[in-house]
């Protein structure tokens, strides 16, 4: 690559909002050669989690959407699988296709470096390409995260008897979905929006996840649909406890408590980790607002509720679909 | 991510197409989580060189395109960089978002493993994205390469009294862009299409590369514009031997010589590799079949010909513009 290039002459708006920016991560993968040359060069002394996430106007967010909520959730949804994997952030790559003009640019930077701030993670190398707005309407937005991943959190470790737990509130932004549109909104509708544009995995949480969780996954198409392959891969059942579904009082001012509860369990785009863990580790849960929902269970892989009903005879589809 | 998940239902595709190809690395990167948790883990004990490249339909090729061909150009565009960088090939990540059948899933897929086949290069993990045909036309494809780099060739190492030398033959990719929709094309045109959708960089180079290069760059955007990297960030002059260009049998059947030049020295999508070397190099250059085509000066950054004459003087764009 030329990193950051773009071959319609727009090197300068590049550099002007993708370079220079402050480094975020603790530096722990060293640059051998930076962005400019034909690759970027870096030395890992540790094993290097590696993912990929590509979001797609008008299948991941709306050509109305605000392009800076757009750049920081770009980040986010990438970001939650180093979560989920207990790597600790270190850098990542953007492969950019927009048909937008420099405001748009500008505002998307800037979303995306306040993510990378949060995240503690750095921008070292990328591809702009622009697509015809004669042509086409759409923007693309690959990133590529990498981190330090010493011990993985694997989705096959689950054992029998672990306390199911979640990270922070869910079903927010599948309920902003339906919101994304609508002219002023109010107060908690703002919050689902604002949850929807500004995921926040849970960074905080990373050391000691690698340390203390059996399996994890981050909560992206859907806790039942993330959940189920945590079961399926570590061949458990999962008991849940619907109550015990951290749900925010925003949903829960605007939904009756079915529909709240549907969007926390079916819905997507919440990029939180469900992990399992031993429960020894109930003092360190309480401590860090973690919500215990269930319990690892023997049995064939499937997801109950505490009517032992299975939520594949609830809901007709246990994850998310995309608008 | 979900490593080549796709949300729109999708699981099943993408495993029939992009999962379980052979090994074509030499693998040097030791795979500690394969694809199929929420990221890919990795060890490189040499420093990685890390590349990535956004090719986008209507812009780098067309909807008519034949999908085979697509996919083997999409990973040699990025692949080129490695043999720039003297990098062995180790693996590479898949950002698909398509809007296509699955018989252009299948035939991409296909021209894509050609390529990883020929290139000695692993598909690890990535992520496909269904964009909707209602609201838009156009496939997206990003591709990370990753190439184990103990010795980086860099642009700003060339030295005064440098040969410039170049790999395969420069042009025949861009005079082939406005033969890409022709009905019936000839045997010469036919090559021509071949070496737009087929390029090869020189993989066999790489390790000699590493070791004798003092500087180096993937054609990609056109010859000059791409030696002016070099020149740039080397601050010396390149000094060309416009007689010595290396062109195909097929772009001097087609074309006059001025046109033909013309493409070898502005157009792009060659994806062969540039490079300088010392003098003493000449008895190895003679043997592996490179072109010498001039050499480097001192000077401010700049390029000319056998008469002195810069050649920003000779063509108003150096560069290639894309369709």
């Amino acid at each position: 690559m030329n990193q950051l290039k773009n071959q319609s002459g727009e090197f300068e708006l590049i550099a002007r909002y993708f370079q220079n920016w402050p480094i975020f991560s603790n530096g722990q993968a060293q640059t051998i050669v930076p962005n400019g040359d034909d690759a970027l060069v870096i030395q890992s002394h540790s094993p290097l989690a590696i993912s990929v996430d590509t979001i797609v106007e008008n299948v991941h967010f709306l050509t109305s959407s605000p392009a800076h909520g757009v750049g920081y959730r770009a980040l986010a949804s990438a970001f939650s699988d180093l979560c989920a994997m207990g790597a600790t952030p270190s850098f990542f790559t953007l492969a950019l296709t927009f048909n937008k003009n420099e405001k748009w640019l500008k505002a998307f930077s800037e979303g995306l470096k306040q993510a990378a701030k949060d995240f503690k993670i750095d921008l070292l190398g990328g591809d702009t390409t622009h697509c015809k707005p004669a042509k086409n309407n759409i923007s693309v937005i690959t990133i590529q995260v990498h981190g330090q991943c010493e011990k993985p959190i694997l989705r096959s470790t689950a054992k029998p008897g672990d306390l199911i737990c979640v990270t922070g509130n869910l079903g927010d932004a599948a309920a902003a979905v339906a919101l994304l549109e609508k002219a002023n909104p109010n107060a908690e509708e703002k919050a689902l929006l604002h949850a929807f544009y500004y995921p926040k995995p849970p960074i905080h949480l990373i050391e000691a996840l690698a340390e203390k969780a059996n399996s994890a996954i981050d909560v992206s198409d859907g806790l039942l649909a993330d959940l189920m392959h945590i079961c399926q891969k570590s061949q458990l059942k999962a008991k849940l406890q619907t109550s015990q579904i951290p749900l925010s009082q925003s949903i829960q001012k605007i939904h009756e408590p079915t529909q709240a509860l549907k969007y926390a369990l079916t819905g997507g785009d919440d990029y939180q980790v469900c992990f399992t863990t031993d429960q020894s580790n109930l003092e360190w849960i309480k401590q860090n607002n973690i919500t215990i929902i269930g319990e690892m269970i023997t049995g064939d892989a499937d997801i109950i509720n505490e009517n032992e009903q299975s939520f594949s005879q609830i809901y007709s589809v246990l994850g998310y679909e995309h608008f």
